[in-house]
């Protein structure tokens, strides 16, 4: 999507093959800055650091960054370094699941006896086409989800206002995005759609990046605190929630951005449509319960510290918002169940959240 | 309560009777600093600016503000400046029913056929009454509030576990507080508990104030952001929720700050007991449907920035948090209907969310 006019990914190769490029999501919206990942650990910390979020686009990253590790691998212990590095780069995130399913599917053709060099250039054409295939993937989402979008237009002279929480767009997802494909789709076919769009504490990836995204887009939307958007429901003010998934289950459990969950009871309260949209990859068929999902505690300092714009200096500013005393827990996602989502919009099609729903599109 | 071991109220009688003196608490916790009322107009600005929050000090504070309208009126026009007084205090937040609950107490004494040295003693006096008519409900809350507290830790070897959101402690009213109270009277009878603080966005009043409260009396708590407290109730991790008012109907349906609505569906959602902590001068009697409250809507500032302290320069900053270009809009509060409420806690017992309940304590 654009940036100011230009088109990016959010993950690309580099000219030289030993570099792959990455939008340090950090810094935006206040910093727009390509960052150069030139090794397997370079991949971990942009995933582990979040320099890179988002399950499509951690998947991504990962299958890069297993390449990276083959192409500067010791020729003496390459396959060593290979197999150290997928263990590595699988522990850089515990809950989404697309970073195993990346790492399994390159694993497969790391076979020690083979080459070297061509199992390099098998990783490279690999990761180039994963990234390339979760695009494809999230545009069908898109292609999919837009018809839910011009259902609810036909009975409304307004424009169509969408809650969505967190960022589950192009940023999250090499391009498209998940719950913002629909949304981009829509507003690119000239259906008038609004965006609500979540703060997303602690990290604000509604605030900084699903704002900044849809922004330079201009795609029409407001920035709301969290708290809000029950309220919003209430009064009627919603038309149809839409968010992604880091990890769902065969049963439709939804383990996404701590919060969906209260999104979710406020939709089912006020009868607003709550829809998730998620590629395949993001669906972990061995799981049943979303109680099972591994749930992660991430720093306290995303709690106690908030970055922004000083308006003193200009420039980035880290403050403390907590008295100093105070201990803090951050668990970084919650299960919403499937009995709380209307339907998953995935790249087949969309079918209820429930194991019939999802075998419908996904027999296997 | 104390401070650093001093005992304080959030709002007091200078020696000087022409001033009120009240923490400022825009700059907690980060800066402890007493502001001197000396006018109507500061009292007015003070409510409209949030020096003063909460429903019973907002009150008290108005209270004081008529009084010292009086105290500095005109001799020849003070019946007016009073009346007019009155009506620019009340406009200073519109969804605190205290507020007018103060003004028309007091305005009932004041008789324009009166002498104006009668009436500045009389509104000096009603309103030290005022606040402390408010310290004594608070307490009374607390005595039947611990109850409910003291009957979870029967059955269980951990501490009671209770999450709150915003600030309804005693920086909200005067002393003890409405929800916090039956928790500093548990913590203070040897009964142990562990608070659930919900940061509170926009104006972070539960990471600001609550935790610095609790803090400050010794009350162990963790702070979570606004989006966690449902994964913690499926998570099976706290006992009771226990929140404030900013007004109640008759009916039991609950306008609190933003965010307190969804917190009541988890609770529903997990069989968690959910409880408001409220004096009656919060109840309207008018009302017979949440529906009809008017919500405030706030400043985008409070959404667009943040404050906090500085690392740098270790005193306050503040940091836009927001793409410029992103519209906001901030509702202050929301309403809770009275079918996810399982009771009042009040200053005559505790009772069911309904209009039966309320009229069982409060028959009038």
């Amino acid at each position: 999507m654009l940036i100011d006019g230009t088109h990016y990914r959010a993950i690309w190769m580099g000219e030289d093959p030993g570099i792959v490029k990455v939008i340090d999501q950090r810094l935006l919206p206040f910093e727009f800055r390509i960052l150069e990942l030139k090794s397997m650990t370079d991949a971990y910390e942009a995933i582990a650091g979040m320099v890179v979020r988002g399950a499509p686009l951690i998947g991504a990253t990962a299958a890069f960054g297993l390449y990276l590790a083959a192409f500067k691998s010791d020729p003496q212990n390459w396959c060593n370094e290979v197999k150290t590095a997928a263990e590595k780069l699988l522990s850089a995130r515990p809950t989404a699941v697309n970073l195993r399913y990346a790492l399994d599917l390159l694993m497969e053709k790391v076979v020690c006896a083979g080459s070297r060099e061509s199992i390099i250039k098998e990783l490279f054409h690999l990761s180039i086409r994963f990234a390339e295939n979760e695009v494809i993937r999230c545009k069908k989402i898109g292609e999919y989800g837009v018809e839910l979008i011009r259902e609810i237009s036909k009975n409304s002279s307004r424009p169509v206002r969408i809650l969505t929480h967190c960022n589950a767009g192009w940023l999250a997802c090499i391009d498209y995005g998940t719950a913002l494909a629909p949304i981009y789709l829509a507003h690119d076919q000239g259906i008038a759609v609004h965006v609500w769009v979540d703060e997303t504490r602690p990290r604000n990836q509604g605030a900084r990046l699903t704002a900044y995204e849809l922004g330079q887009h201009g795609v029409p939307h407001t920035v709301i605190v969290d708290n809000a958007g029950g309220h919003l429901m209430q009064q009627g003010e919603v038309d149809l929630v839409l968010v992604g998934s880091d990890r769902t289950t065969r049963t439709g459990d939804v383990a996404n951005k701590i919060g969906t969950y209260l999104k979710a009871l406020a939709a089912k309260d006020n009868g607003v449509p709550f829809y998730v949209a998620l590629p395949s990859t993001t669906i972990d068929f061995e799981l049943g319960d979303g109680r099972q999902i591994e749930i992660e505690n991430r720093d306290a300092e995303e709690v106690t510290h908030m970055e922004g714009l000083s308006e003193k200096t200009q420039g980035i500013n880290t403050i403390r918002i907590l008295p100093t005393s105070s201990p803090v827990v951050n668990p970084g996602f919650d299960v919403t169940p499937a009995r709380l989502v209307d339907g998953l919009i995935t790249e087949r099609g969309i079918c209820e959240a429930s194991e019939a729903g999802i075998k419908s599109l996904f027999d296997k």
